[in-house]
């Protein structure tokens, strides 16, 4: 084994820990930096050395690929650009709608600065999208249908706890499965906003709050749950704490389609994720194109990419041959 | 829309006859020609025209991608590398332990042309592949696990074809549930062959054959039946064609993982098919790497791929910008 890929963090939160753990399970990667906002003293790490984030152009040389663990809101929108002016970058950008202006925002910023910069990593948009491509390119005449959860939204959960009178709350987001039966029996359906997801709130009431009002709020807040059929379970602190701890997610992408002279053959193409931690599992996909980052600048490559302009093979410790050889 | 991509197949059996109707459902691309080993008057298609597979080399320059449709036993071998010197080409060779040798011929006779050669398209080898690799590659530390069926295998029942006293007979390979849901469980199971697949055979037998004999012969046949569960069920000719006249298949690939600290927290993948006919789903993978062999030719690429080594969006008629905007 040649020597490994050196990747940075800069950011070290959920995904910045999670990158951290990912590349302990790598062959061919270490992890040599992070970097922070905080105050590098305050920052545990599994063993990385950490630094300040103001630092960090004094490292450039030192390592090969920074994967970049911000937030989409408003970390990575500016930080991407700015930083593949002198690093191969990796980001998990996830605002869909904004995914064009930022992919043309980093592109010009890694030509000037002769770096790869790969955005939009992750399982959606990531994985999802990879499937959704797939999907559409092989079935041509089909229907493409992404259902998500069960899993935590960190969006929802948010906005219940700026209800007056809420202490703390989880939200899921649940596929349901009679539209995904329907989907899988090759309907075809149609299918509105509400069929098909639900949203499950586990809230925690002040005491002596009122919590029909706190229903009431929670089940008509526009754009949030509105337009779904949410259930809420007010629950104590201690069973928030014990019963919904983690950040699971997942969810499925299906292609339905048809061939034949007359569409007489019906195919299915089903991908899912069941995912224990959303943000390690990120991570470990934004590991494995920090792989292929590092690969496409080796070979001269420059400019912005995202995950539908990379070979699959890039991303494999496993060379070429072994590829071939062993899971062709 | 600019001028459509020109492909023509060599073999026009279920695959070749499934590549024409791919072609039909896509807006960018059209099959210009057909080239038979049989007497071109006799070859019914679907429209397109057709010429003796002798003549093919003077069509060369009249077609972009050249969809070879023989078989892995003795079309491929010889046909690919020997096509891959004059026409951009794109097989299904399914020979798993003989890929490496396979690209290698193709990988060199492609060179010598200056043409573009994808070897081992469909969906195993072909969108399998992809899973097993974004599988491994993004949980390193994990199991794979390949599931097929419930389909008919040719091979299998050919196999019970030629045991006497048999006129015709249907293979199903079936995935068994309960492994599956132990995978999905993240138990990390070792699976016997014998676990993992049951054998389903349909057999028309012979008026007056000893068909305790016939289903002794398929039970203890090496290689094909001995290591397996497999059942056994005499029906008549009518009640096969009737029953057992479509060719479906599908399967499940599976990459069970684990990240954290100490392995906490668990994720599954999991991608399936469900195809209503084998030969039709694998002619729309065969016409989607056309488009990106034409592609890649058009880029000035030379050699042999895999589906490693493609980039997906190369397999989609939409640009990269209407990508981006609409599935990333």
């Amino acid at each position: 084994m040649s020597e490994k890929i050196k990747i940075a963090v800069l950011g070290y939160g959920n995904l910045g820990r999670g990158v951290e753990l990912a590349a302990q399970n790598s062959k061919d990667l270490e992890l040599t930096a992070v970097f922070s906002r905080r105050n590098p003293s305050e920052v545990k790490t599994c063993g990385a050395p950490v630094f300040s984030a103001d630092e960090i152009l004094s490292h450039k040389g030192k390592f090969d690929v920074l994967v970049l663990c911000g937030g989409s809101a408003t970390d990575l929108p500016t930080q991407t650009p700015e930083f593949a002016l002198n690093f191969n970058v990796v980001d998990s950008f996830d605002t869909h709608a904004k995914i064009p202006e930022h992919f043309a925002a980093v592109d010009a910023a890694a030509k000037k600065g002769g770096k790869v910069g790969i955005i939009a990593v992750g399982w959606d948009p990531g994985l999802f999208s990879l499937n959704r491509l797939f999907g559409e390119s092989v079935l041509e005449n089909g229907s493409s249908y992404t259902f998500w959860g069960k899993g935590v939204s960190q969006g929802h959960s948010d906005a219940i706890r700026r209800i007056k009178g809420v202490v703390d709350a989880r939200q899921y987001t649940v596929p349901i499965e009679s539209a995904l039966e329907r989907v899988r029996a090759g309907e075809n359906p149609k299918l509105s906003t509400r069929e098909k997801h639900l949203r499950e709130c586990y809230v925690v009431a002040q005491d002596g709050a009122d919590k029909a009002r706190i229903e009431h709020e929670i089940k008509t807040m526009p754009n949030y749950f509105a337009d779904y059929d949410t259930s809420v379970h007010f629950i104590d602190l201690a069973t928030l704490k014990k019963e919904h701890g983690g950040i699971p997610h997942g969810g499925f992408v299906l292609r339905s389609g048809a061939t034949g002279e007359r569409g007489e053959n019906k195919h299915l193409i089903e991908f899912s994720l069941k995912l224990d931690s959303n943000p390690e599992f990120t991570a470990s996909v934004l590991v494995a194109y920090a792989r292929a980052a590092y690969r496409l600048a080796q070979k001269g490559e420059r400019g912005a990419f995202s995950v539908f302009d990379i070979a699959p093979a890039l991303l494999s410790p496993k060379s070429a041959d072994e590829l071939r050889r062993e899971i062709l």
